[in-house]
């Protein structure tokens, strides 16, 4: 009973100026190299690769209207991303897979990356805590706090303690994972999103989410993340909600991560999570006209 | 309350023509060097080493019949130790814990390894699918598919699957595992093994359902396996049924792994997993006519 | 709601006497070297370090004497620990976390090394079963069998399981955080030490208690023990009962462990469990007085 024919549209953001580490501009290349499209293909989705985003013309909503269904956005950025879904769309669940919040608004910060800011700019909630940006002025809010949960959560400033307190935003951290395990997190989580009315669902899956024993190559790793099987665990029971639309998988940096084998598990663990997002299943799957053949 | 004197028969099968890489006919020497026996003698068992098996004779029954309780098959192929088992024991429970399903037909399988057949050949239910075999003429289906039970499926292929889904057989892959927790898992599959009448249990343990950070080195290693505390817990948990009366444990290849460590951590593994098949339990144990001594 | 000024008072005790394995008696630098401290202070505890105990006053209760709430005692010797701490607050309740009952007598134990043999020395009930020793006259008994609880224990010698079943303590060995997931495990240590009168807490944990594959760095490693996230979680849960009263950090070898690697992930472990015990929360925190900043 599961759908095969996936529609999945592919943009590369290789895009470093989020954070201060060089290298994650080079995340979508490493995961195009890795197979994607083609495995993508292989269990049935119709893919088209829109190339990478050319960063002059970013904040244009185009490439977002292009998209009949689904897309996979590889980039550091989720705000355009979030905000050309929206406008496609209309209203989102936000399911925010990190082990960061990245929910400072430009005056509580204290990096000044954005990358650690980019949900504090797409909240109805928050629009009176953020000042004007120039840069941004096309830029409105898109997404009601009650329509946003986090996965993983377990590095906060103190700062956006309070912002996720003051908003009341669904939250499970790691010590819910713990608590709970993952299957009640997905459960509770999918009972959240639906709890009025059925919206699509923009998934953001940062790669540090997991523990960096599994993906060592990404800027901010934080010990005691979530397992490999636990990421695939989310993206295969959002994707068989038949609401996934959009998923960002991000912060995947192939410079960093000390060895080779650090960023070949952190790069497969991409793939892996984004292919569980567009169909595949542990369980496997076979074409309903199969008949085992007779001698 | 758990019986200390558990009798086993060790019988090693250094063989590798099941599956094209070598170096998996040396597993069974390896284990033994890591001191199973010893060890097996250890925890209460009496143990016989029948050595290897000399595959010309092979598809022989003998070997099994001079069994007279348990025995530990470290064999690549479990056509032959099944097949043997159920004619000295009678009809058989199954628990095939592998992150592979080993039940292509000759006409399905994409790769013509045998050890990706094994399940075939002996279940009655696919008898009519299989053609005959001028080398496997002493071979009769001898399981029901409502007696198999399998843990640790992560990847099947497509006519696999549909196999199992036409044979109704029961299933845990691993994302079932991520959902009810290992706990959950074994329970039901004793549940369903014991449904209708106790049988002997066959336990066919592929190395490579456990995750490759534990037992790297084997032939055909998959990401999002059991974890060791998995693969120990099951093991326990059916050597306390009282029912476990064979254990074929598969694909170690010691030439694979990359590494001395990781070579060590799955021969390690192995063993252990085969201690706890034959009464180690994690909870240790004493001589009941024990008493503290006082000074 | 949770209290931000843990009082904590830091006591190295750079021993190694009580194992064969030259190097432990360097943990309480390294784990003060990785900013224990420090950070202690950055999440609102207010710290005194007493240094490091000198052996030849160590049987002296003074030191304990002199801390009003709570300390961290970073040693491989828990008897001089447990008695003070006794002395100084009356009856406690002992959450042991280990691989190790390190409950033998010196009639019991196999090795004679004195750590495995800590906790006979402080139970009332095994008191008629250690013979009297010239250096430990000073040693009386302070700790009841049913106010002591086992968390993580998978490697006992015989008679210790003899002794743990003479005296009906409560054990949850890995096969049991297995079975029941780390979270009941602390919500049934919780219930059973205060059925029936909440005494202060003394948690004795054993760094050898997490896998090998976390914290290497130790002298009698046991595969198969628990996650960063399982050990994280006891700790957290058990300072929120707020009755926390001390804590030992033991057998963390910085000699051992085979790389840089493997010392540096065992010693953040350390400090990680040492930073849940007062205070520090997977899901961080933030003054109430703190309001969001508006343009
Ligand atoms: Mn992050
Ligand atoms: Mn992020
Ligand atoms: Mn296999
Ligand atoms: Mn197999
Ligand atoms: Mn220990
Ligand atoms: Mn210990």
């Amino acid at each position: 009973t599961r759908a095969f024919h996936h529609r999945v549209g592919i943009i590369g953001a290789p895009f470093s100026k989020g954070q201060p580490k060089d290298g994650v501009q080079k995340g979508p290349e490493f995961i195009r190299d890795a197979g994607l499209i083609q495995r993508l293909k292989g269990q049935g989705c119709v893919v088209k690769d829109y190339g990478n985003v050319a960063f002059e013309d970013f904040p244009d909503d185009e490439p977002i209207g292009r998209l009949k269904n689904q897309r996979a956005l590889v980039c550091s950025l989720a705000i355009g991303s979030i905000s050309g879904h929206a406008a496609s769309r209309g209203e989102l669940s936000v399911l925010w897979v990190d082990a960061h919040a990245d929910i400072n608004t430009p005056l509580t910060t204290p990096t000044g990356n954005i990358h650690g800011q980019s949900l504090s700019y797409l909240i109805h909630e928050l629009h009176s805590k953020i000042p004007k940006l120039p840069n941004f002025s096309w830029l409105k809010p898109c997404v009601a706090a009650q329509d946003i949960v986090y996965i993983g959560l377990r590095d906060l400033d103190p700062e956006e303690h309070s912002i996720l307190k003051y908003l009341g935003i669904k939250t499970f951290f790691m010590t819910d994972v713990d608590r709970l395990g993952i299957a009640k997190v997905v459960e509770q989580t999918c009972d959240h999103m639906f709890l009025k009315v059925k919206k699509p669902i923009h998934l953001s899956f940062d790669i540090d989410a997991l523990d960096p024993s599994v993906s060592p190559a990404t800027g901010t790793p934080v010990v005691g993340g979530l397992t490999y099987r636990e990421g695939i665990y989310i993206c295969e029971n959002i994707c068989q909600t038949g609401l996934l639309s959009a998923v960002d998988l991000v912060e995947v940096n192939p410079e960093l991560g000390n060895s080779q084998e650090g960023v070949e598990s952190t790069v497969n663990a991409a793939v892996d999570l984004l292919l569980a997002c567009f169909g595949r299943h542990g369980e496997g799957s076979h074409n309903p006209d199969y008949t085992i053949p007779n001698p």
